[in-house]
């Protein structure tokens, strides 16, 4: 639905384009720089693009028409967010995203490919090293983000505007980001703590901040501007609470990432919160134990699933996310919008709380 | 010479006022980012502003006045080099700059001062999450970058006109320290390899880019741009090639940083390469066997010291730099300039290359 002007396929043809640029200004520079390239074009081509679409939406949303210029904008969002996948893969060291190695771990490998042809590391990258050129994979990606905005055609005017956003946006995101590395592994915060960590971290990021730029970038009044707040605040609250669920309950072989590594990091989701407080005192003491061991196994992560249902937790986080949907849409109602605006957004919205990836 | 305008003062006016604003913003989301605020602003109070100084004398260079817009566009370039140290700090494990310790070490010691007050981590940061925090201690570095520089209130067609400018200087940089990672701790490469790194990580990053971004802020015209990449890249190598002799025989006390790490890394300086090519067989499979050692001590770094010395390399280097200053001098000299841009320029080719700091 909120495709209906084919507008993924668009960003996805712009940001594959820039990898093909990009490529050929790297390896301009040195033949040994494949692999940067190789995991660069991995970042750019894949994603469901859900922080672009509501970049999109806002911008239509205060009554501009599509164009190319609001594709490459969306197409930064794209960018900063690969950019800080790259990094928070780096963080929780997780193996997998999509379905592929991530690139920390890409590097670690030893041999990449590149069309058809294998390219082999001359003596394999140091383990230690591969989070650092990670990093920097992370570091370019942010850097073509910005130039991806600042050259996307929208009137000087238009994109000048948004500077305090994008900082507001980066603030938050970094706040949650490092309020949730210094929780992990601690003593379980109350359900509160996470959803604040879920707010900064995913809820401003990923809905109401994107939503900001493109109404911002549009000229929007400030009723739809607080609308976007009512509406994205709670959708990405939702959003997180399902990315929980599918971070412990999902099917790797679907979402394409572990379903172990949250639990193994003592993740401090609400999930967790909420099942350390309902569960029975002896209970609680065999979900401690189990997730202070050295390196949760399976069978301790089945422990801990049944617990967490059990305890009634996860119906718990399921009456959350339906909740925070309801709210969600009530706040799009509260609002004069273009009608195929209205209808994108309410369809973002289902889909980002039933997703199954 | 070169802070004839008192600019560097200026320069560090601006950055402690932008650690305030932020500070405040940060902690209007959360007391317990006080970790963040104080590495924040020990990152942007410290440092020459070399980097500074050339973009402002590239765009007085040009022709064009003093003023706090470019004072403004100066700081952003030491804000991406704030971000820019702080994740080179991670990848190199490095301790120390400025005298003060890293990010990431800091962030381990598990008790920060903010103004006169000890603040305690509760509980303490996990040691293995304190690099994931000073990466993001160094994205938003580069976000205040990107915002100061948008901002500073130079006219929008100036600004708009470095865009390819910025995306250059980003991707040579992490060109060149993929390449030196790559390089980092394998066989020694040959002195033209080492040559290269430096050409991209330093010397682009430091003196030709930025010296082009104040040039073309200011309108300067392609003889000015070709000038100082005459100037710049001979300048920028012979700053590394000091900066690998600080970093192996420069005194802790005086640098701020350690003078060992370079040689623990078997960092592929020239230095490192031209020792190599230089010892007799005998000499060169002692320096191998102490370098490949599991962890260099002061005794292995002092044998390899006199091995430098002894095999006429360090010597060698310090030739480099004098013919690379001489050259940088003689490109100056090839195009007409403003006299106190000239002066200045001269100025800090002496200090880039007889520092001791």
């Amino acid at each position: 639905m909120h495709d209906a002007t084919g507008f993924k396929q668009r960003v996805d043809t712009y940001l594959r384009r820039l990898a093909d640029e990009e490529e050929a200004e790297l390896l301009r520079l040195s033949g040994e720089l494949v692999p940067l390239c190789v995991q660069l074009r991995r970042s750019l081509t894949s994603g469901k693009r859900l922080r672009a679409a509501f970049l999109y939406w806002g911008w239509r949303a205060s009554g501009q028409p599509d164009c190319d210029g609001v594709i490459k904008a969306a197409a930064a969002m794209e960018l900063v967010h690969a950019a800080a996948c790259t990094h928070d893969d780096i963080i929780d060291d997780s193996r997998l995203r999509h379905g592929l190695p991530t690139a920390h771990v890409a590097f670690a490998d030893g041999g990449v490919r590149m069309g058809g042809t294998a390219v082999e590391q001359p003596g394999g990258i140091r383990q230690d090293r591969c989070a650092g050129l990670a990093m920097m994979l992370g570091d370019l990606l942010m850097g073509y983000a910005g130039k991806v905005f600042a050259t996307c055609g929208l009137p000087g005017a238009y994109v000048a505007r948004t500077v305090p956003l994008w900082s507001a946006l980066l603030r938050e995101t970094i706040a949650g980001e490092f309020l949730e590395v210094l929780r992990t592994g601690n003593a379980v915060p109350g359900v509160a703590e996470s959803l604040e960590v879920a707010r900064y971290k995913t809820a401003k990021y990923t809905v109401e901040r994107p939503l900001h730029l493109g109404a911002t970038l549009g000229g929007a009044s400030r009723d739809v501007l607080a609308a976007f707040t009512a509406y994205g605040l709670p959708l990405g609250e939702a959003f997180q609470l399902r990315d929980d669920l599918l971070g412990t309950f999902g099917d790797p072989a679907r979402t394409g990432k572990s379903n172990l590594d949250d639990l193994r990091d003592r993740k401090p989701t609400a999930l967790l919160a909420l099942t350390v407080s309902l569960l029975t005192p002896e209970d609680g003491r065999l979900l401690t134990k189990t997730l202070a061991g050295p390196r949760l196994d399976e069978s301790g992560a089945a422990l801990v699933r049944e617990l967490m249902e059990h305890s009634g937790a996860r119906r718990r986080v399921e009456d959350m996310i339906e909740e925070r949907i309801a709210r969600a849409r009530a706040a799009l109602d509260s609002v004069a919008l273009p009608a195929d605006a209205r209808a994108a957004l309410g369809a973002l919205a289902t889909s980002a709380a039933d997703r199954t990836l």
